[in-house]
């Protein structure tokens, strides 16, 4: 089941992907939002209605970040072998974890701002993980349990504002730099996902691509981490930490510039694309 | 005026603090949170019930977060000489930031939790600084007039946590470690608050001491730099820094352990006081 969040004339709603279209599952009143719902725990009433006629065409909306509330979003750095190398840092034995704020994400389709302060604007193509029920210090071997499904994210970067310290966190959260979408897939149809395969593009070249059973701290870890901290509510996203071929490493640099398309496809979910727009 | 969220009888509200008690501003129907209430943009409808009688005395509610459901908790490191040269870092041109989320928040008198997982607890008084109205790219001349008020903050830290790798996020932002309250002191009680003096105190022995005046990038500098990135919002906190005498530079290095009284006091705010409780 494909679950997403959007506006359709100027009304926040969210509702279910079909192959015909979008039904707003707000409208119907299952719940005032996808986080809303998701806190529910239980995915049956939108499932009894994937067959229901859809209200609008799946580009008739505009989209919206996947969960446009979250309590919190986790982002997850250096998770990868090829990146850490790319980097020139050191692999640590614990997961590297900075946040974003939800005020910095866009929808499928929304543009991806590249700030007045910088031309170093940069692609993360990201696997994000949605919880679906609230858990503290949850074990590895459970983790899975906890997952309402997986979206695509674009972690959009300003990297001379990630290296004004040795902390990231600015140049993690600027507006308008996270994309999230196109849409949420519910953990049934991903048993395992170390399974998918991510794969970036930039104007369609290829510059990121990896298999998922290459993150160094795998979902169940992250989850497993990431609640001994404090609880993990309905709705929380983990961005799971980019592959090598970041465009910042490239010589010369490859930077996001206004007209880019830019993508992050990830098997047995979909296609998130964003056109990069400059603030004039 | 000094405003407070809290909870009674098990339902959440907010008020002003007065000398006689609490005047319930929720139940009232000014708004239904504090946040909501800054949001609207104008103080004058809680001032006017200044001289209301009390509907409970200050130590008969539950003492909430000042701001608990704020969009942005924004923390700022290493932003005072003395701390900087106790953790034999180096001063950098702009701003350190990471990030707590509000889950990890707990109001005036409530119990600091130590966690399971550590026995490197620490204190970190500082002044917290709550937005009044939303702003981007606010010029630090007029950063000021952005300020809904002043708290105080005990940004608890699990110091073992905090080195798992570079990013602090981890071990900033553990469940019951983010103390602040009493209260917020409405910004036309403090015009500048570089005036103010700050001091920490662990089982009523002095253990930060410090003018505000000291902050390497001040109030309006932190302002204008976080709102660079992305639109602050009323309720949003930026909690401001804490000065030298934490407890991990000391030698031997001075945890905080169950049943230990650790206070925050500002002046022309009040104390912010909450006693250690180690989880079992």
């Amino acid at each position: 089941m494909k679950l997403s969040s959007f506006t359709k004339d100027g009304r926040a709603s969210w509702g279910l992907v079909t192959e015909n279209g979008i039904v707003d599952l707000g409208k119907r009143g299952l719940a005032p939002t996808l986080r809303d719902f998701l806190a529910q725990g239980d995915l049956a009433p939108a499932a009894a209605l994937a067959d229901s006629k859809a209200d609008y065409a799946f580009d008739d909306v505009t989209h919206a970040p996947v969960i446009p509330n979250p309590d919190k979003i986790i982002c997850v750095g250096l998770n990868y072998h090829d990146h850490i190398q790319e980097t020139g840092r050191e692999e640590t034995p614990n997961p590297v974890l900075f946040a974003r704020y939800a005020g910095s994400q866009i929808g499928h389709g929304q543009p991806l701002i590249k700030p007045l302060e910088s031309d170093q604007f940069d692609y993360e193509g990201e696997l994000a993980v949605v919880i679906g029920k609230e858990g503290r210090r949850i074990p590895e071997a459970e983790a899975l349990n906890y997952v309402a499904g997986y979206a695509c994210y674009n972690d959009g970067s300003i990297r001379d504002w990630q290296k004004h310290t040795h902390q990231f966190m600015p140049g993690k959260t600027f507006a308008g730099t996270g994309a999230f979408g196109p849409w949420l897939v519910t953990a049934d149809e991903i048993p395992d996902p170390s399974k998918l395969h991510l794969q970036t593009r930039l104007n369609g070249e290829i510059v990121q691509d990896t298999e998922l059973t290459l993150l160094i701290a795998s979902v169940p870890r992250l989850i497993a981490y990431c609640s001994t901290i404090l609880p993990l509510l309905p709705g929380d996203v983990i961005v799971s930490g980019t592959p090598g071929g970041v465009g910042a490493r490239r010589n010369p640099p490859l930077w996001l510039r206004d007209g880019d398309v830019s993508e992050v496809e990830i098997s047995n979910i979909g296609t998130l694309s964003n056109k990069v727009k400059a603030e004039a």
